[in-house]
């Protein structure tokens, strides 16, 4: 791993990394925030953050205002880049296919195939070198916005164990059933829908399982996608279904910009700060 | 004026509004964070960003985590561009000179005349069409970074009573001394030492005056300027000698970016806080 950029920020410090993805097959860049403990070499808690459609590693990083947060709760940050990336990389004119828009899955398709496989490389790969290179606890959460959304819940559902907490700002539940996500899963998985299913969260939802995670998920209620794209009333139903632990919270007058991000992050950073913390002997201050 | 961009955030709204500006004889784009309480008609003090070189309105609504602060004190935000923009307005290919460069003077040499007159729009046609179209009260505070930093200190000094409190990031505080303020002086203002000596803040600092408000400045001793274009130790000095209340506290670690400018923004909002909020009936909650 590489550093390209180290800023201090609210007693810790930002950076931005590179590194060769053996996952992907190419070149990948990621954002970590390390707060002053983990500078000083205490070993902190991890929170993975994951992008929407669009977004490289320097989305979140620069608008989130996640740092403040991540400080007060000696969290590290780990938001890497929403898709393999290169001129060797296969590519979409569109914005939602393609690069920047991976979907957190490994694909199966030509011609997405070898390189788009981020879920291998947010599960495996990324932690394995997060806490090879950084003084991180084997303990993660995982959140994301939009796509990443979908990401962070599709993810925490399909490896029991693997985080301790999840949590999502106007995520893609269902992809199965709307454009974003029939287009994605159309292209990368092909037309078997029982491939489909094994990403789309409210499919897994209804799942029998063990683990049982509680959802915080936030959604304004003036987002232009809310009744095409994200759909949170399926969530809610499969949810009570289920009987899976759900907070979900329509923000009225909020969009899907960042601007609402930002205003809910703290509330986001609480919960995963709570279940991260609980398996640390000094939980960060 | 006319609303290009709303969003709902922290219980208020980040805005962005066009107008045309007589004074500088283009459109202007300028970010307007409203608070709850000025959403809901009640006036509040407001407090105007001057951004660096570069910089549009965008740069400090996206990446600076104001809203939280704005929010938490009840303050208007208004962030405006840093300089005349468009086709017809005269520009260079540097980045610092012409479009984005503004200095925040009143030219007085071809080709910057008619156009390049920010000092007169930030101090008075800005503020105007702000209480004006805004539930503003007519209690001013003015902060800023690095360029907008001099904007900052040299218009709150050029123009006492105007402002009740001021403060600084990073700020160019003797512009006659250090390249960047010699290339925008000499081209804005010609040759005339007395000119630029209107617009350097250690000198205007030196001089006679009734009104002395109290500079909070804060700087990285990692930043890239520091001793090339920077160099808060002449406005030590020049505070020290005059007797002019100043806080100038130097960061260690931290670098010229908006990771600085956040980390330490929620102090500012503190000192302009106190200062505005003191003629307010009801201060924001």
């Amino acid at each position: 791993m590489e550093r390209i950029e180290r800023h201090a920020s609210f007693g810790g410090r930002q950076e931005v990394w590179k590194h060769v993805s053996r996952t992907l097959g190419c070149e990948m860049r990621v954002g970590v925030y390390l707060p002053a403990a983990a500078l000083r070499g205490q070993p902190c808690p991890v929170l993975y953050w994951l992008s929407g459609l669009t977004c490289t590693e320097q989305n979140f990083i620069t608008k989130a205002g996640a740092q403040a947060h991540a400080a007060r709760h000696g969290l590290i940050v780990v938001a890497p880049d929403t898709s393999p990336r290169g001129a060797t990389v296969a590519d979409d004119p569109a914005y939602d296919l393609g690069q920047g828009a991976g979907f957190y899955l490994n694909a199966t398709r030509a011609p997405w195939v070898p390189h788009y496989r981020m879920e291998d490389y947010v599960v495996d790969e990324l932690p394995a070198l997060v806490e090879q290179h950084f003084p991180a606890l084997p303990r993660r959460g995982i959140l994301g916005h939009s796509m990443g959304g979908h990401g962070a819940l599709t993810l925490a559902l399909r490896h029991p164990g693997r985080y301790a907490s999840v949590s999502a700002f106007s995520p893609i539940v269902a992809p199965a059933q709307v454009p974003w996500g029939q287009k994605a899963f159309t292209a990368y998985l092909g037309d078997d829908r029982a491939a489909w299913a094994e990403h789309d969260t409210v499919t897994l939802i209804a799942q029998p399982r063990d683990e049982r995670l509680p959802l915080l998920v936030d959604q304004g209620d003036a987002d232009e996608f809310l009744a095409s794209q994200l759909r949170p009333e399926l969530l809610r139903a499969a949810c009570e279904s289920a009987g899976h632990p759900l907070t979900l919270r329509l923000q009225p007058g909020y969009d899907h910009s960042y601007y609402f991000v930002a205003s809910f992050l703290a509330d986001h950073f609480a919960h995963h700060a709570g279940a991260l913390a609980a398996g640390v002997d000094e939980p960060g201050a």
